[in-house]
């Protein structure tokens, strides 16, 4: 850690905070400079952090210099983790894709989406039955109901499911009748969720939220490993910028800057990333060739009545097409899309 | 509700939409150009929603005409609403000062604090027990010990309290302990948080979201009042912009924006919006200038050894200097500080 | 055009402006709603503009219906524009790789770039002789000298060259050494250098300024084919977010977007887009999987020893990587790197 | 400035950065971790830049201790700047108002607004001659014949006046008709413009950039003075953010941050700044509570007419409101508007 002295700080201030770093057992270091006196501590940095320099009236600026994430890096951890959904294996080689309605509207429609996708060859079925909406007077969700749905049309097409959790109180039933958890972005900070998907085996895809930074992200994903599951995915889903012209800037950057900072895979959303149905097929391409793991992806069997989001839903033909695409893109940089 | 076709949609695609307006019972108006038609809807805008028109093929864009939110709005309900925080009005004329430190650390520690806030003119206490932190290895809150530490002082110095609920797990608990429940910044879209909080009568700060709208603050703070508790008080704290100087860029023209619009008072919270403990004195006399009703600001009775933000928590005397300072703006703008 | 008005706006206020409007010879549209009355011009938006609804007291709203550019669009144009770059073509079916230094440092180093370039397969050379630098203190380009060296390297390894122009003055003395214009992200919507350009007919490469929209950059487009010069290459460089992660955010939603509006080509800068020498690869290979018609990327013969941007440039053997992990993306695609 | 090295950085690798930073003269310092080796290089980090590390493949991040400004720093000039705009002073106690058109549209109509801005108090006369303007097809200003009129007016009412520049083949002229000029946000970074303005003496009005850090803008700043003319006023007009309620984000925690840091004097643009009307005034007095020196304020005496940002512009009687509501905050505050 750096600690940055205000200009009128004076020898005996900096003294004092380098016999604090060194009751703790850390190794101090003073550079005094014309300018600036700078202090150095060396050792483990979160020790350091219960010195709590911050509110220190002398200090200008503290800088660590390790990232404040352990479980979820790589140097901790080189080799890739790979999560199991279902039969189906995320990371390591596989491209991985997710396909299903926003919404779970009804049996019939789920069945007529599930079909598509499996098709298709998609390897698990989203949906959601829990919404997140940020107007009261939009559509809810089905709630149980739609849980009841997809785990008997998964199970009717033979393919793992995954849903979003709001709630706590909710992981129970949720996970009596889906193969994963989603936690949205609007809840990528609701540590007490975290803490709870951490407690239970069952995989966890942590979406980024919208102005989350890809440090805060790693951080969320740490609560769940340092509760004991490390079956975790991350997922680049757009983050909140000036551009109107998209619902939200996919960050792609994300995808090897993270791939070569973290051992968990990364999907990538580019149905929510980008907000429009024709911009979804060159970003899950983009996706591809940036290296991430695979696509979470919104496909309807009907898209212009679907309940909600139906404006950035793939038609049946052009999420087909599009696995075509992948497959040829996937092989370019290594991947396989099966 | 406004509806621009695409160039390629033919007259019988805009007879569809506008026959399928007109079954709603709304008035459906055509409106052919040499580049694009574009039709119109008149009528209920919210009844339109269910025709989901986003995800058809040959539209290009939906612009709505009336503002998402209703309870909330001022077209509605014309008057300031006035949110009594136990013995004291928050809003109508009168400029509030919450005080207090991030987190409630100990008896002692929370006594001293609350004896420096009453002494200067407080009108409230702030404090957290239960602590959303970025990082699982950050200090997470006293819990329910901090709560009744709370309690005891508020008591004694007899001011009302404000702490932040997480969960709603939780809300029973605190409603047992504090005057009012804050929404942090991270939960501002927990709709399921929401509602619960609009089931009870307890006032409620909602603090804006970092990257939040201010549409999607004042659709939040609908969740709340649609289940029947309109003791809402907004609160705005900075928002996530690529400006590094301030750990949150402070928007103050939510301020005015959201008074013209909105019925509900509107706080201002100079600590997290500006992460610096130096800024905060000057943004607190700028939002009293810009018509705010009130601060929420962190005090401590020793900063440099507080155990969560106290780089940007103010000392005792510049609390006092601050309050002094408030008494003049507010009274140059017509509120009182009392 | 959409004229929205205020709730307070009365029969005769909307009867005015719809008078104002046909008297342009536009066509008039009366829309009374119950909350509030929305008004229509049908016609030439560009001469509505006249109208200066804006500052109107009365008026709430006005939205445009046809995007405010024209000569750049695909709906006036709708084949791909081809733009020569020496020999070489830029866009329709063939990736441009534009390669070389952040800034011409000397005959030599720039002559061993050049080399790397063209061994590995690049179309272009690129290299800073004006450089616009944040900082006063910085290494500004070696100015006229470095334009000869690109001419006279150009000329040698027989590529066209790229450079930036920072002022209206220069433009003579950098036609006379070099094949195309660049003007940088800080530039974009200097009008004035715009208009300059788009009176002469070599090519210029406009990079998206930091906060500049999809839009924006379109506009700032339409002014130099204004004048006359329809040889515009786009490119998106990153945009100005949040995230520190990266330099920039690199916007790459932005490649299909601008595809699908304009006929101009689209190139991107994954090396100011990230600012991160690891970070170029994917994301090169992501701008090529998204259809962007080539890149323009900083190649160093010695990166640690560069004047600017080391940390940003590729060595040439991760060049030389690049060209034959790109042959296989646009492969895959349907481009071709040649 | 201080090197972290990264992981796979052997010793030897020190060793040679570390005889780099020697052979400068700078004073190096070893502080090996056991999971990073962080080096310092006390002394001028202006030299250090010189060594330009950051291209090192060994190298994980370095971050400077000081800022990289000097001449516009409060640590080398603790004394506050005034800078004269004809007989009336810009900083040290004093509030100034600079108001009048966006645009100047011709004599009559400025006469008619520069005598609205005299009478109600006003300080100096703003109007634009030569616009940037988004698109091509907007109205682009009077040119030397609007130079002329606010010379003709400005002498008639008295009043000095603040013109924008848009080019360094215009500064002469200019100069031989106003008595300030304005450097617009678009142009904050248009280096060769601010040289050339650093090398005559009339003050300079800069706006920060709209995707512009602070630092950026000191940086701006110091590219003036360092030529030698240390007239120069900083301004605050609004940066770009997702929030589309408000143009851009007035950022006031700006002001504080600035006048902290820098000797020169800061206004806000709160019409740029928010682009409504009805934000002005809240937000005019919220940066005379922040400790702004003043602000500058497009007035209009016929908005619903204004050839340009007609949306923005106050109506006379707005104005002459503002002005005693201004002088009411300034005065809580401890400035005087006169």
């Amino acid at each position: 850690m750096i600690i940055v002295m205000k200009p009128e700080a004076t020898t005996e201030d900096a003294r004092q905070i380098l016999d604090r770093i060194e009751a703790l057992g850390l190794k101090p270091l003073h550079m005094p400079g014309s300018e600036r006196t700078v202090l150095g501590a060396i050792g483990n940095e979160r020790a350091i952090a219960s010195l709590r320099l911050e509110g220190h009236p002398k200090i200008e600026r503290v800088t660590p210099i390790l990232a404040p994430y352990q479980l979820v890096s790589r140097e901790l951890h080189p080799h890739d983790t790979i999560v199991k959904l279902g039969e189906h294996s995320v990371g390591g080689g596989k491209f991985t894709v997710i396909a299903g309605p926003c919404s779970v509207e009804g049996l019939e429609e789920f069945s007529k989406t599930a079909a598509v996708v499996r098709e298709a060859g998609g390897h698990a079925l989203r949906g959601g039955a829990f919404k997140p909406r940020t107007s009261p007077y939009s559509f809810q969700g089905l709630g149980e109901q739609g849980l009841q749905i997809m785990q008997q049309v998964g199970q009717e097409v033979g393919l793992p499911t995954v849903t979003e959790v709001l709630d706590v109180s909710d992981i129970e039933l949720i996970a009596d009748h889906v193969t994963a958890f989603q936690v949205g972005s609007r809840n990528m900070q609701n540590f007490r969720l975290l803490r709870a998907l951490g407690q239970q085996q069952k995989p966890v895809l942590l979406k980024r939220g919208m102005a989350a930074k890809i440090e805060d992200l790693l951080l969320a994903a740490e609560y769940i490993v340092t509760e004991g599951n490390s079956n975790v995915i991350l997922c680049e889903r757009g983050i909140t910028t000036f551009e109107t012209a998209t619902r939200n800037t996919l960050d792609l950057n994300a995808i090897p800057f993270i791939k070569q900072r973290s051992h968990l895979p990364v999907l990538v959303d580019p149905s929510h990333g980008t907000g429009r149905r024709e911009l979804v097929t060159p970003m899950a391409l983009a996706a591809a060739a940036a290296g991430a793991d695979g696509i979470i992806v919104e496909v309807h069997h009907d898209p212009s009545n679907a309940l909600s989001d139906g404006q950035q839903s793939l038609y049946p033909e052009q999420f087909a097409d599009l696995m075509k695409r992948l497959a040829a893109v996937a092989d370019a940089v290594g991947k396989e899309l099966a």
